[in-house]
């Protein structure tokens, strides 16, 4: 089955989850809205009048379903492509670290856009600037404090033991992404997190991940995304 | 079985939502966290040094399983207790359904705490006047009138059709929570969704339900949760 994939085409935002998803387990897949008419099918996808269209991309066409929600759509991949166990436990389990990642997705994002997201970032530099100062003061080292312990209780490797799953490779993203967006302040936090840095590389040389970022199919992080880079947040 | 709910104990917060699906479902549980000793456990069971510890209440204990993440422990109660359906494109679809009202729930606790959530209301009074300007003009109508357009597509009763499921527990409590923070903009903003107003009552009228929110278990609303009655943020 080929899967089709709808989000906004030139930003890797919430999308990117799915992407990195799709191309570990090598699943055939298309990016339907990076072409015009993809577009359009998008919009009237989400307009549909009967069921449940979804609220916002991503969501997959998988067959006859369509799935809405990025941390939903990987709880119906993960399983299927070995990146989550088959069992209900742990099943839930991963998608309980997704559903973390999803509110530290939303605080990131944040950062840049405090007072709402239909606002411009020009619009409020002052208060980006307290809420960056907050993040990484207080969210940034609880989260990934977190994640850290994780991967040090399970063995070192993965967040959940010696298997990769689909919170590991969204994990990858979080540290690619702070990176971008932050490199000063992520450069002094790196010390802190040893071990979600080795998972960073080593979900960086698994190689259908390598293929894809050295792909056209990889959007660059840009100031349209979840991590921007403005210089003025990052001290 | 009974579960063992974890939760902060003093507020309806995340947690609300879960309880609702126990309450409805007539489940035997246990608020854990609202004796000392439970509050103890609660905290206890966080710092675990091995597994997959949630990261923040709301968790549930099922016999051996640890669940946490609000939309997780709803995933898992909801086919198993009636509230949502059995097939897998059932219960994604009323999954998709709670992960886009827990985004809602994160934007409307930026209202108060648009600079984040480890300062005080007091410190960002100014910040939050704009975020909630922002929130009744373009968040509410979007994420409401998606919710209305729901309910119309399928029949008019509930989200998905004719049988209600935790994701119109959870609508419930929204509009409960809109109407005790916001009452004056929620007055003039509820003659743009009859039907999410209708979906309300008919939840507030069934037997359980109408029963737990007479009874003690359900905590008043109060200005350390979610939703916050701040007379500066409803004009």
């Amino acid at each position: 089955m080929r899967y089709e994939l709808y989000y906004w085409p030139g930003i890797q935002g919430r999308g990117e989850y799915v992407r990195l998803a799709l191309e570990d387990s090598g699943a055939d897949y298309a990016d339907v809205a990076r072409s015009d008419r993809g577009m359009a099918a998008m919009m009237k996808m989400m307009a549909a009048r009967s069921g449940t269209p979804p609220f916002a991309p991503p969501f997959l066409k998988a067959g006859q379903l369509v799935i809405g929600h990025t941390a939903n759509i990987l709880l119906y991949l993960g399983s299927r492509h070995g990146l989550a166990p088959k069992s209900e436990a742990g099943r839930l389990s991963v998608h309980q670290l997704q559903l973390t990642v999803t509110d530290l997705v939303l605080e990131i994002h944040d950062t840049h856009h405090p007072l709402g997201p239909s606002l411009y970032y020009e619009d409020q530099r002052g208060p980006a600037k307290r809420r960056t100062e907050e993040f990484w003061k207080e969210r940034v080292p609880k989260y990934l404090g977190y994640f850290e312990l994780l991967v040090k209780n399970n063995g070192g490797s993965y967040l959940t033991g010696r298997r990769v799953t689909y919170a590991d490779l969204s994990l990858f993203q979080i540290v690619e992404g702070l990176r971008y967006a932050f490199p000063n302040r992520m450069k002094a936090f790196e010390r802190e997190i040893p071990g979600l840095v080795d998972l960073h590389d080593r979900v960086a040389i698994r190689p259908n991940i390598k293929a894809y970022l050295l792909s056209d199919r990889r959007i660059a992080f840009n100031e349209d995304g979840i991590f921007r880079h403005y210089k003025a947040l990052d001290i």
